[in-house]
């Protein structure tokens, strides 16, 4: 048995980011952002097709890492730079961000 | 060896909605919508912690997708009803939803 | 005095359109999709600096804004397209985009 | 005539916040956001029927206006806090957040 994963007050974000004006294709770019998310002290993160998914202790090192994604790009030089982040910041309940799948699975088959 | 997945020219896309005013654990109106998506015919999707990635071989799918997810939460009796979507459409090359992880991972190692 | 604005239930929402990978200048672009939003059946519509703002009876509407965007980047040969929604349909309660601001300002000026 | 404003490099953003599970109308908590907004040294804003748009001299005067904004909803006793905030940070063309929309009128004139 596994153990269980500890519970804590956690913010959880997505953020997702481009060069405008530097190809079509971007991945060189989004992997530059994703290696300085992985410098952010205190974040946790799981890359998506559409978005990364962030998690930390307070809102602070999401805007960190928000932060750090846009001077990943202006270093590489990005000329023009979109960027788009949601926060679930949620204060009276304990979680991690893989309880928010886990519950949404056991609700989805619950009722088919 | 597993087959390769066919690539094809795909609109990939990201949805997100929950009800306001419905308390704070929305995660049965979050199912309902998931439940809904999997009714789309032609919509291929995957659940993370802040949304569900959608990948449909044009937007009509995907936009039915979003009007399902918004008439899930409707026959819920949800009084009001925040949601977000992002497309990501590429004409110029075909992929599928797991490509753009696929080629992330490789960028990511590439140069760290 | 001026005639009060009919208040009816409608849903409002949010688009930001723009190509990728077609230089840093998109604004010819987004031109295109604003006229393509003015030729849409029951949509109303306001441009601000990052998006446009909707208003129609039906979501139906406003997921046809959606596709008469996309379809108005492709035909100027737009290779990628992202694109951003947010809808906020209240069922509660009738309004028009023009009541969200104004109470907003009765609001922010009551207890500074 | 109206003195020229002048163009700046300059950050354009917007962010839009609102309480989960507190009920319906969640207008208070938004005018409490936007007196958030109006303290931030550096920020200039105007407020639109789905969000606020933002201007600042760099993306970290940006984030502090997030944060802030989380912060006031925290101290109405918000228990779940949902935002989204979408940056555009261009580097090679001094402008302000007028211009966006000017320009698009231009354009949207130019070929109906």
């Amino acid at each position: 048995m596994q153990p269980k994963a500890k519970r804590r007050i956690v913010v959880i974000a997505e953020i997702s980011i481009h060069p405008i004006g530097a190809g079509t294709s971007v991945g060189r770019y989004v992997a530059a952002a994703v290696r300085a998310l992985s410098k952010v002290p205190g974040l946790t993160f799981d890359v998506t097709p559409m978005s990364s998914v962030l998690e930390a202790e307070n809102i602070g090192t999401i805007l960190q890492a928000v932060e750090a994604s846009h001077r990943a790009l202006r270093s590489m030089g990005a000329k023009r730079i979109s960027s788009s982040l949601r926060i679930d910041e949620r204060l009276d309940m304990a979680r991690k961000m893989g309880d928010k799948t886990r519950g949404l699975k056991r609700l989805t088959r619950a009722r088919t």
